[in-house]
């Protein structure tokens, strides 16, 4: 809570760092800000630095500028449906390897890097970290994976140290179109037909304010490691989208389960075991899932800075 | 066989690259070999490529003009003693990101990428691809375990194809001082005592050739996956040194084993199991221990180009 504590946090304006950048501010951390866009309007009080971290000397220079204790490393190649498999993320891999590096070989003493489920192997079980095998199916899981053990191998060096937070499916305010739950959203409240896969694909929703909240505890934690950040709760694609329908008081026979195709990697059950976090962490899930829909279908509010192109994602939580 | 395949080797003067650069050649490859340094005096009939890979346009430049189907990669940071925790590891991961991506994204068909026994968790049974968790505990084996994911995620975004060659304890003409085999020799040759570790670690030593055949199968095979390259046999660095002395005739009290601290990671016990790669390919190592130690103690003759500074190393093998 001392004032010698600077953080910067990539993917500031994204999906989630929206939520991170006020919590941070709140912790007491001295936040650097970061994004590739314009700040947002409300950005009174915080240092927003415009930056293209896939450009070597521009990510350098920030970094030995704004000399950072700690790190939140949120930004990534996200667009959804394109995220996958995209060559774009071998740059944000290159990006962040050298973001990793310079960080640490400077003035950086601890970092949480953004991790994601689908580093691990298909598994009906809930995941665990160090019991389910790493074992990541798409270009995107691959380089998260390669990410992990960048940032491992970066703090190894200089004797930081570094937790990775494998993000399950972020939902809430702010989430991008062309995700399942603003879609679903989107074509309920004007009454079109929403084409959704098979929809029986159980996954663990996690309320974006409640994983925000799991990076700065991260941040502030001590402990080394991997900790997935979900709600360890599973729920099915179909039953989300027919509590969307009955919260909007929508017509479930707009969702239209079967009419899509679902994607090649779609695994039928992605859920995460969060006794570590829980037990390293004071951090615990707040909002249930029937609160964070309800919310997440309330006209936006002023509470997260309005979302950009850029938002974090996870994959499979298109339908 | 035909000429329409067209390798880059990288690290081409390096100790393995140098043994890969006529196999290749022979193999009917039209071989590009990459090196920092000015190529060899030898260099007819090959045509050698100078070019900093740590440059990010030059890299992107090689790839372009050379438009190579096949990719060697095996330049890394291998300073003896140096490499295990060099920062150094971090910008040769950032190099081989770009290169895997540039790579595959252009002409690329098939890569084989040089990893490390350092990538897996300490272990006293044999090392098994698929089977022995991947736990490195040092700089260089994370970012090399990094790197083997940078590879899939690159060749996964464009189709094309992967082996990862993970090498044990490569020995033989061309290793460079300050590994521990070139300087028992050396000492025993001068009478002078030689200070080593307490020398009950066993390791895989395999020869130098036949690991440069190993890496040559695998560009050849179409297989995906991490391939163990040992001699599938442990011997203690005791052994060695004592075979060595009676090799070279010299007095085997030179050898002062416990006159060293061994580094901060040296478990006990390094082999591979190397029935995947016998399986999958028909490569098998072809030189014995004893006759691969006489062959180190023989002058140097011009079967394989003279070594570089740069040469490719493997941890532990310093005693």
């Amino acid at each position: 809570m001392t004032g010698s504590r600077r953080v910067l946090v990539t993917g500031a304006r994204g999906f989630l760092g929206a939520y991170c950048v006020p919590l941070l501010a709140a912790r007491g951390f001295d936040v650097v800000a970061v994004t590739s866009a314009p700040p947002p309007p409300d950005a009174s009080g915080l240092r927003w630095r415009r930056c293209d971290l896939l450009d070597p000397t521009a990510c350098a220079a920030l970094v030995a500028v704004e000399r950072p204790t700690h790190l939140l490393h949120l930004a990534w190649i996200t667009a959804p449906g394109v995220f996958w498999s995209a060559r774009e993320n071998m740059a944000w891999l290159a990006a962040g390897v050298r973001l990793a590096d310079a960080f640490f070989a400077a003035t950086g003493e601890r970092a949480v890097g953004l991790g994601s489920c689908a580093e691990y192997a298909v598994s009906d079980a809930p995941c665990v970290e160090g019991g389910t095998p790493i074992e990541p199916q798409t270009v995107y899981g691959k380089a998260k994976a390669a990410m992990h053990l960048a940032l491992q191998a970066a703090a190894g060096a200089r004797g930081g140290s570094l937790a990775w937070a494998r993000l399950f499916f972020p939902y809430g305010p702010g989430e991008a179109a062309g995700r399942f739950i603003p879609d679903v959203i989107r074509g309920l409240r004007q009454g079109e037909a929403v084409a959704c896969t098979h929809g029986r694909q159980v996954r663990d929703f996690v309320f974006a304010a409640d994983a925000a909240a799991a990076c700065v505890a991260l941040l502030e934690a001590k402990q080394s490691g991997a900790y997935n950040v979900g709600s360890g709760e599973g729920v099915s694609l179909r039953e989300v989208a027919d509590l969307l329908a009955r919260k909007l008081g929508a017509d479930a026979g707009l969702l239209k389960f079967g009419a899509r195709k679902a994607p090649s990697f779609d695994p039928p059950r992605i859920v995460a075991d969060i006794a570590r976090i829980r037990r390293d962490t004071a951090w615990a899930p707040q909002v249930a899932l029937s609160d964070g829909l309800a919310r997440s279908i309330e006209p936006q509010r002023a509470r997260a800075p309005a979302p950009t192109a850029t938002v974090q994602n996870v994959p499979g939580a298109t339908g």
